[in-house]
């Protein structure tokens, strides 16, 4: 629909990284960790949804692979091509890790206090409160554990750029002020631009950064960068507006989780806010300027990306 | 006593060493945060207790700055100087910053359920469970924001190398994992070397954490840093030990905490499973290690070091 890959072929290439994903992540979460620590930490980020975030970061390191100028010729030379693909895993492991413990942390009596997620018990039901607590905090260290090797293999600017980018998308600038923002606007009104910057921040952060830090394992110029953060952008905000009019047109059973629950809870959304046909083109205009970065960016691999975002846009949970 | 400074020395060092830290707490904490969010993020960071964390950095930091063995003559140029104390500034906030937010998280409800911290109300009775614990996610975030600044003048392998350290003394196999083992221990009986390995965790690697990453602002050989580690793991065991001493032999107005929670807590200590004398020899030996650490590492400005491993043995709250 966007001239992005046939259907297949994303499902493809995405079943492929995948497996990649599935098993860093079991070789890396919770080794090394006291026992209880280790089972909620697994727990946490085992069995865990689409992985939206490890394909962004895998797709835009794809982007940028083969655009390297470096010095000694056209592309990456191999060792360093094996070494930015290796911190592309680890970034991709990095930002779901980071979504995986925001997550628990969500789940706790004192936030949003749900027992159920993805049709499991939650981390604090399974594991106390307390263990929860300590999971979140350990899967948020571990990302950036991952980040930094020991070795000297993966470049140390490479390093240091996929922590400044994880590190700003997390924190109060990032993921965590949207879920401040959030805590204090239940009951609230929000016109489009509050609601906006507030989603910006929850939801869009962590998934622009995604796009970023797999940008970040390549070198790009500045106009390869400015569209796809311009793409990064627009899919972020594009995620957050599609999950609000699924929360009020799927049932419960499609999303695996329960529907209705924003208007429950007195949330303000995109379909409270817009109604639920300008939140429906306000979606799919944001899917338009989502390619329209990408077509700016110059690079010439930008076939997945461009299928992700047809994704988001059709997803039905 | 130990060959380290006079005690004025190093209360002008430190005090003015702590306004450094200080100011640029008070100018990065908070910074950027939506307004609940900054306020309690700077309200656990506040009137916060010894500092013990900055200063080791900064005081490893000052062991390692002259001794640069430059590829343009024996000391750092003047903008790698300037570059590499700002590293050590950044790196002396970063420690502190997740001390604070291991504490914040420490005090909520489902984990000790502190009321009181430094006689104020903890973070959780000030801002609610939710805002305790988002300020406590963004603390660990901001951490390691403040070691990746943007720029470019702090070299990116100490940035990558400050983070590297960081994140593992603040994880699963560090403070969250001690933690960990701390909860699972309670009312239970553990030897003397299943509770130094799960206080090497809880405290001490933090506390080691702090001196190397004040030695990676600077470059020394493998002498030095291994000189360095021992340091740091026999300070950071020590720490340790007193606090258990303290809790038992000082009245809660010292303290300025409750005094005999350990015994109170069922928690197992030094005292509890050496007795109170045998707790004394062994704080008394590690901080003789802490001394044959420096004195190994050939650096010729541990004083310092020295005089804070004092400080540590000898402190009475």
């Amino acid at each position: 629909m966007s001239g992005g890959l046939p259907e297949q072929a994303l499902a493809d290439w995405s079943a492929e990284q995948l497996a990649r994903t599935e098993a860093a992540l079991s070789e890396w979460v919770g080794a090394g960790a006291p026992r209880d620590l280790g089972a909620a930490m697994r727990y946490a980020v085992q069995g865990g949804g689409k992985r939206l975030r490890p394909l962004l970061v895998l797709a835009a390191r794809e982007a940028v692979a083969q655009e390297r100028p470096g010095a000694h010729g056209a592309g990456e030379a191999e060792p360093l091509r094996a070494a930015l693909d290796e911190a592309a895993l680890r970034a991709a492991c990095a930002v779901e890790l980071i979504h995986a413990y925001s997550l628990v942390h969500d789940d706790m009596p004192c936030m949003d206090n749900d027992v159920l997620r993805r049709g499991k018990p939650t981390v604090h039901v399974r594991f106390g409160q307390a263990g929860a607590l300590l999971a979140g905090d350990a899967l948020q260290a571990l990302a950036f554990e991952l980040l930094t090797p020991e070795g000297g293999a993966i470049p140390a600017a490479v390093q240091a750029q996929l922590c400044r980018l994880l590190a700003r998308a997390a924190g109060a600038a990032g993921m965590a002020g949207g879920q401040a923002i959030d805590l204090a606007s239940v009951g609230q009104h929000l016109d489009e631009a509050q609601l906006r910057h507030m989603h910006q921040l929850k939801t869009g952060a962590l998934l622009h950064a995604s796009v970023m830090m797999g940008a970040a394992c390549g070198a790009s110029g500045g106009v390869a960068l400015s569209g796809l953060a311009r793409y990064g952008q627009a899919l972020g905000l594009a995620f957050q507006v599609v999950d609000d009019i699924l929360d009020v047109t799927q049932d419960s059973a499609t999303l695996g989780k329960t529907a209705g629950k924003d208007a429950a809870h007195a949330k303000p959304t995109y379909v409270s806010v817009l109604g639920l046909e300008a939140a429906r083109r306000c979606a799919q205009n944001l899917h338009s300027d989502a390619l329209a970065g990408l077509a700016a960016c110059g690079l010439r691999h930008t076939e997945r990306l461009a299928a992700l975002a047809d994704m988001v846009l059709l997803r039905s949970n």
